[in-house]
């Protein structure tokens, strides 16, 4: 097979420019300023890849797991998902004139986000369950997909996949590049991640967890769908973080990432794992370049995770201070 | 950097001598007869990975999905994880005198293998239960791994890990150097296979899915645990299987393998998709070397997947003339 030759040739020569290429690099992590947290990231990664080193980690064990609303892009004033529901709501109501006599739909419509808050967490479940079912997995997929393509962010003025965070890109990337498997544990849903995820964050689908909803298996004109059921089946959220990995993938991560208390089981159950471990939280303290908000916040709420930190041996990066830059420039 | 650059010419080294050992080779699949099914692997893997080929499919989209039981390792008489739980109420009864008043279990600790069966579904469920469930998922990955490095298959008297399939070890591995990204997607419990298929069959537990048991999240003597509850959390059976597939992949198989009916709506979701595709189901028609069942089997029961073959556009392997071999020589 000289074609296998070939190609190995190819990869090396690859492998080559990348790794000189790399090493003319001299920072992996150039939106992070210098300080405890980028040390921190630096000397974790160097002390798991060193091959001699005492606590090196073969590379099929380096799990890293990041939240992603608030730790990998914007969350406030509102979870991008909620707006994309909101947006939904407004877009399907000419098909259902019933809506209008709903009051937390009518709500929504009216644009009214006071009785919106006001009609809580069941009223948030309503307005997903209304967007979010009926369709095929496929379909719902369109919908993310056109709807990411075209929406910004009602504050910041860009597309949401611009408000990705520039420094956590870089510290997938770096991650990446030093045989890490890099995984998405989110509360958000896995099948609004799916589809505009893996080109933001370079992390394929099948490394993305999230909620979901239950699907039911039909045939329609002779083919498989898979139809999306107004019920719930995985809240991946708080303590199902931690069951969340356990089910998806299986291995205890070594590092993870996040920016809320619904973080800290993620962040338990990858630090009580033998040998060095790194946990991280995100906190917005940046009102001029994004959002600042913690403990009575209603999106990303961060109290127990500033308090129990030393405790518990998670590390809080200071958006402000921390990071040189938030975005990548427009 | 030179310690990057070092590690790229070592992984350069064993390209290119993996490479041209591949080369020396002149068969990938040496366990598998000249024929249709031979023929239409290696058809379809050359379609799918010719660059300029009107077939061609980028790596990232090249999954394929394997059934476990009766796919790629011995199912009959009963399927491996029903021994294992017989086993663990023989070794769990001291510690519970009460089970000899309850029907079932006293039927497992007489080995009275006629009324356990007439206990059907529900009684299964009840052993699994009382056998899976209470301890924690690290406690549970132990006694499974104890389990299996030592118990031997009643009738061909060797380990369950050495009566993996020979041919299809060899289709993982030819897939895989094909840069496909190979998963398994089994009826079983998802913590029963991790502990020990990423050694057999070279695949990560992050890309085993299989059915599995609500987990809860508890803090003992300061460390999270996860405890294992009696209560089914998914079923990754039948439907399930695809559902399963979209849940934990996100993305379709553009090949799937299977060997009973309850594998059919893998190969429908697998096949309907667009561009080239293959699905295959094992027969078992192999009584010296194997076993031979189908229509009539209570494990792995193949009927509709013989009769629709044709239809459904799958390939049915037939275990005594396409397979030269079954297992690895003793």
């Amino acid at each position: 097979m000289p074609n296998r030759i070939l190609g190995s040739l190819v990869i090396c020569a690859l492998l080559l420019f990348g790794a000189s290429h790399a090493a003319a690099q001299t920072d992996p992590l150039p939106s992070w300023n210098d300080g405890e947290r980028k040390t921190a990231i630096v000397d974790f990664v160097t002390s798991v890849t060193e091959q001699d080193g005492a606590d090196f980690v073969e590379p099929t064990a380096r799990i890293a797991t990041f939240d992603n609303d608030g730790t990998l892009w914007v969350e406030a004033p509102l979870y991008t998902q909620v707006m994309f529901a909101f947006d939904r709501v407004k877009a399907m109501a000419p098909d259902h004139p019933e809506w209008k006599d709903d009051p937390v739909l009518k709500a929504v419509l009216d644009g009214d986000m006071k009785a919106v808050g006001a009609s809580g967490k069941e009223g948030v479940v309503e307005i997903l369950m209304k967007t979010h079912a009926g369709m095929t997995t496929d379909e719902f997929a369109d919908i993310v997909s056109d709807w990411i393509s075209t929406a910004e962010h009602p504050k910041l003025n860009r597309k949401y996949t611009d408000l990705t965070y520039q420094p956590m890109k870089e510290l997938i990337l770096y991650l990446q590049d030093n045989g890490f498997k890099t995984f998405i544990v989110s509360g958000g849903g896995v099948e609004f991640m799916r589809p505009w995820a893996p080109d933001a964050y370079n992390i394929p689908p099948e490394q993305i967890i999230g909620s979901s909803i239950v699907t039911e298996f039909q045939m329609k004109d002779g083919k498989p769908v898979l139809v999306r059921q107004p019920k719930v089946f995985f809240i991946d959220d708080k303590e199902g973080k931690a069951i969340g990995i356990q089910k998806f993938i299986g291995r205890r991560p070594i590092a993870s990432f996040g920016n809320a208390d619904a973080d800290i089981p993620m962040l338990q159950w990858t630090i009580a794992g033998d040998g060095a471990r790194l946990g991280m939280l995100v906190h917005h303290t940046d009102a001029d370049r994004e959002f600042a908000y913690d403990r009575k916040s209603t999106v990303g709420m961060l109290d127990k995770g500033i308090d129990d930190a030393q405790q518990g041996g998670w590390h809080l990066i200071d958006m402000k201070t921390d990071w040189s830059s938030v975005f990548a420039p427009e």
